[in-house]
């Protein structure tokens, strides 16, 4: 059985993220989605609402799972028996960001691969940041976000 | 008639704006320069200053008018009948971030258009925070800065 | 009165261009589309076939002129009293030929701006070299080209 | 069972290439290396011989086979109920093309999903073009490829 | 005699930097290492601290001085009359930021000349950003730095 | 003494290549211009000819030689004991072609190193391709190649 885990800050989850979700599920046998909670970035969504929104959202798949996750990757990885990191690629600088990434997650890790997919073109250019941004001055997030995440943003921002 | 509106923080104004407004002029039938001033960022000038500033170094033009602008971009042209969106291309970095927005503004108005114009050879490496710094130490900003802008840094910073 | 002119081989004509073209006819009172027939590069349709699918496929255009187009951009831009070249980006390296080229343009014809444009995200990755790989295993190029074009590859292909 | 294509024209195979199907066989059950042979590149080795020697190499491997590979990619994989390309991603300049072939597979076999994989740090600047450049003129090529493919170059190329 | 500087914040000081470091001593016959001590970055070690790691590390170079660097690069060159500047090349990004730099410092002081080198393959993904974030739970950084560079790191950790 | 050499095609010298050496006589004692005489590019002017302008464009310099070069620049490098290769570095596709040559020919001959450097930015866009377009149809290149090389254009294309 191949064990991937998609870790990231998903604060909150987009249409993006679920796109990565839905192809890496065809990637792996298990998908566990890894929430960041130890970041010093200021968060948006706590980490018990954005673990809630992941699990609301992503109901529909059998083998996924929600986690939280702190310290280095390669150590979660290692502790949960994890084949595979997958990760979104999205610009040409998350692309140097990310290959870096995987490079000193394989010195590491070097039984842990780390698989690149990119989401389909009307997905490429969502981002977190973004939305939080669009939702704060209440534009029109519906087709960045699924309506269960534009309502809590609103509650939120209220 | 082609109303454009030329968005960004402009703190402090540089010699890079000033060669995009230019050319944003013959684009655009009217141009609107719109200073930020809702941005999370710790600003150098304040608002009123920044005003000053640009409408000081470009009362030569006619039709442009300066104003603030908060909120949503998308949703302070609809009010404002404004076209397009002129923004500066520079280097990789910005281009990516420039498609970022333009995707995102193309959904919430796609009646507006984004459209990219790239300052001459020299202005190209010219950029608000490199003026910032470089005044910072008294360095020669001459050939960044219009001399009325290098004055109030120097005045600032003093 | 606008003058723009959007310059490209056009071999075939992609949904790309056309996304390209609806933009520029909003930022410019008349546009020129100029076919380049004296390129090197091998063609696939002949100038004149080119020429008449863009003519078929832009029709409903009142201020769009289709032209052959010859020699350096900037002389006939001079010649032709037109105010600006309308590029489409897709990726970095596009972009990297596309700064260099206003660069040289600016140089040879410092009247005549430069505009960028960007198609929408589905036709961010089409272009005309895809398409004729797809076409030529008769693979569905039915999101990439208008029906009229895709019945003329196929035609040309068989 | 999941089965993953690694394209290539593999022209010579090098460490890079190795790298990857390494990887590659973690993340399927099966994979087919499918070596382009309808491609109008002027080729270096004929199509037998870098059959013949891809399979020396991956002799080891039990899941993988290596197939001559012509036509449209996407039809490649529904006719031989393929799950997943492998792409090795190496330069900003590959990624870009990378992105583009990945976006227009998915138009034409949307059930198929492109992954990247990364070679390690001293494989990243591998290519095949290099390799032949250095052999050429009869440079060490001992790090680039296995000392099979160095052989067989060298007997080539005298 | 050639007089160049290395100018960075080294917090910490990684392989990847003493790469640099050892090919600045072959490019120039006397090297000044510049610690960063103006900056507004919140500091990891201090300058002390940073200034005695780097002697501690490159005492088997005759040729090399360690400072502390503050103000405008451009000004300090000049009154010390260092003829280069060296900076190690990693990512496009990095590449975006550093000609950037090397246009601005021209400006001030044209007779200064910035020097580009590249780390070898293995030290290309090497930050101090990545050292100090796999050092802060406690994962394995024997291939980052010197193993000086990390008891220091670990005694500051715990 | 510190030898470096400066390869390239120089099919024309522009104002670009002038500007790198320029500066490279500033990092060398002595430079080696070398020119590539064995490419299988068409050339467009004859390697005698290449030499002859380049000779005298920079009689005004003492400490540079003018050679022809053929086979692996690393041979080269080794018969000549030449201590470093010179680059200009322009865009980022140049960079990624750069920083993969950097990594093969250290790897061939370890003791050269690469030295990267920038030209001014008004000729960071000269490009010798694009020299010979303009030139084709007579464009003004006065500010792309020093004059001789213009006439020598000139003469060449009527």
């Amino acid at each position: 059985m191949r064990i991937g885990i998609y870790p990231g800050s998903f604060d909150p989850l987009t249409y993006g993220h679920l796109d990565i979700i839905e192809r890496a599920l065809k990637v792996c046998d298990k998908l566990v989605v890894g929430i960041l909670c130890n970041s010093s970035k200021k968060e948006f969504f706590s980490f018990p609402e954005r673990k809630e929104i992941m699990e609301y959202c992503c109901k529909k798949y059998d083998n996924l799972e929600v986690v939280s996750f702190g310290g280095l990757l390669s150590d979660f990885c290692r502790e949960n028996s994890i084949d595979c990191i997958i990760r979104g690629l999205r610009a040409v600088s998350d692309f140097e960001y990310e290959i870096t990434l995987a490079s000193i997650n394989r010195r590491l890790a070097p039984e842990v691969e780390t698989i690149f997919l990119t989401a389909r073109d009307e997905n490429l250019f969502v981002s977190s940041s973004i939305v939080r941004e669009v939702a704060r001055y209440d534009g029109d997030i519906s087709t960045l976000v699924p309506s269960y995440v534009a309502e809590k943003l609103k509650a939120k921002i209220l």
